[in-house]
């Protein structure tokens, strides 16, 4: 049970240390940010889904709960490691950053400062929807294709990505959005709640309609 | 039969909201935009290829009735969804860039400024050609790839779309270029009718000419 | 037998006509342009390599010859396919970059304006010597990768294309310098001779020293 | 026996040869070298992985000893093939940009400039360690995934690359270190040993926490 925990905790570290590493110290181009935040996941789906599964994101963990591929019991236990494993995540790029003297404010935190909280709402919830729908299709018993989801489900999530980071920064995971808000403060943790209820309600909504399309058949 | 349609219908929205939305929201580079289009073609065939076969693109699922791996019942269905799905992407598209302030005429509509007509026309078939080729025979029951197939579509298609991109656009599918520009209007809606027939008439003759490189036996 | 000649046309066609209209056309960067030529082989191999086994390249068919992996007279008629797709891919190119108003004597062909030909040769023998000792072991039936090896010899062709950008143009290929060269002319031409006998010397060496590796045990 | 070292030497040669091309030669941007080196594993994986089990890395082969996947005899023959494999390449490198009337002291060496030793050895620990913990479990037999280990451990050693580049150059290997530091001398010779002691420290520590996780059950 510890080593299911491990993993989660292990693949939402490797995310927001190579996500939020692309945007900070690498100062990554958009390719370069939304790869480095999908392929994370790719990358601990084939290292360590073996174990867990591979959520490494609370509104996954929600889904799948929803769906009954998971227990409750699990379910608590991933969500607490995944808010973990991104929290140290975030302590490492605030080290590195201060190493190299930029500011220990920026740390690739998630926020909106283009747009309306309702847009900003709007959006969170419509790519995290996508997002598990993809997810949910992909590790499908029915009509899913096991081998290539890691590949499916971290590419989706790079290019979900790039088209949501100027709008909100592109979360589609509260325990991504939480690790740097919790160092950077400001408006980043004041607008925290956001990216904690609408990935969740993007990823409730996708239980259900997966459903109507037989994932869970 | 209504989970085969939604699934085309899923893929095609997939399609034109991150393709359109690298071009637009994310002003993304020329690799960034093809590799947006071309992958959401990976994704969404890994995802619900296993539902609906995975077409995405009127023009692809003309060839495939025409080499008969769909019947005509189907093949209207898809087309009809394909529309909606693109036409969808189109409106979330539209409130994502106004909600940015940009112009809500620049949706990633496609169009040919820098080229006569008929170039456009040629260069729309002979890309479209092309993508057909590689979809009917790496889908080949005889000579095939099925694991990889979805990985060397979205691949084709990127760079079959890098390389048009300052000539056409890169469409190669009817409801990718109709989404857009029937919101988009101006030349993009005048020239909507190329977009349509030029990439028929590729798929048409790829349809022939797979044949007589044994896709069908 | 025809079709197999068809499938090396068509994958050599690709690779000409997406790597050159990377440079040209879409004035791509260098990761683009790389991943261009790379992918163009990945895609043929998994759609046309079903039929003629996906070379694509002179010197690949000469090494195949040379560790019987392909008998005289189907290596003829495979050179002879690949340097027909080469041209008609460079004739598409030199239309598209008319129609644009650029000048048709930039058509992607290869040269090395900044090195001697000395270290010009050594460069496309070695990268090509580089690119069969990756082919030759990965599909090799001892302990290559078949599932895997269409991926493999695109990417290896890419980051070797991407090394050799800047020092020759990065051919490992006579028909992919030749479709462009004839057209372009120039120095292009001149230098052909080049591209012609330095790949086939790196292939001839790679199909040795491959065997001292087991790859045709 | 001797095949197996050649293959280590052919991987290893393949890595600092694209990488540090990349790097110099092509003077690529950030992604371009991230996925240089960590695409150079990925072939090398897919094309030797099957003579040597692909290694290319002495702190991987150290991880690999620990772990009693490779015997002592092995592991010395390994590492003596990593690092000639990486002078070879470096070897080249220089020729290359000699040919090109570049600076010889520029050859994609590893340094750390901006931060302090104290946090350049933390970076290349932490970074080494999160690489083998990937490599440990992607190809762990009860939990792993051998058909994708080769492409998880390649896009893992890009992003990790891609975030480390800004503070310690990214090495991750002490012989990709090696081989541009003998030739380039100045600090990057002399900062050599935290390149050699830090990714060896990394490895050990996963060797040791991958098995908590259950890699070597």
């Amino acid at each position: 049970m510890m080593q299911k925990y491990a993993a989660e905790f292990m693949g939402t570290f490797m995310l927001v240390f190579l996500g939020t590493g692309a945007v900070t110290v690498a100062a990554g181009n958009t390719l370069t940010i939304g790869l480095a935040f999908g392929l994370a996941i790719t990358i601990s789906a084939y290292a360590f889904g073996g174990i867990s599964g591979g959520h490494f994101n609370p509104a996954v963990t929600t889904a799948m709960l929803i769906n009954r591929r998971i227990d409750g019991r699990d379910a608590a236990g991933y969500i607490v490691a995944q808010f973990l494993g991104a929290t140290v995540a975030s302590a490492c790029m605030r080290l590195f950053v201060g190493g190299l003297g930029l500011a220990t404010t920026q740390l690739g935190q998630t926020d909106f400062p283009k747009i309306s909280t309702g847009l900003a709402f709007v959006v969170e919830t419509l790519v995290t929807f996508l997002f598990l729908m993809v997810i949910l299709n992909v590790t499908s018993d029915r009509h899913g294709n096991g081998d290539f989801a890691g590949l499916t489900i971290g590419i989706t999530l790079a290019f979900l990505i790039i088209v949501a980071l100027n709008l909100t920064g592109g979360s589609l995971n509260p325990a991504r959005s939480f690790g740097p808000a919790i160092f950077a403060g400001g408006s980043a943790l004041s607008h925290l709640w956001l990216y904690i209820v609408a990935p969740e309600v993007g990823a409730i909504l996708a239980a259900f309609v997966a459903r109507l399309m037989g994932s869970e058949d």
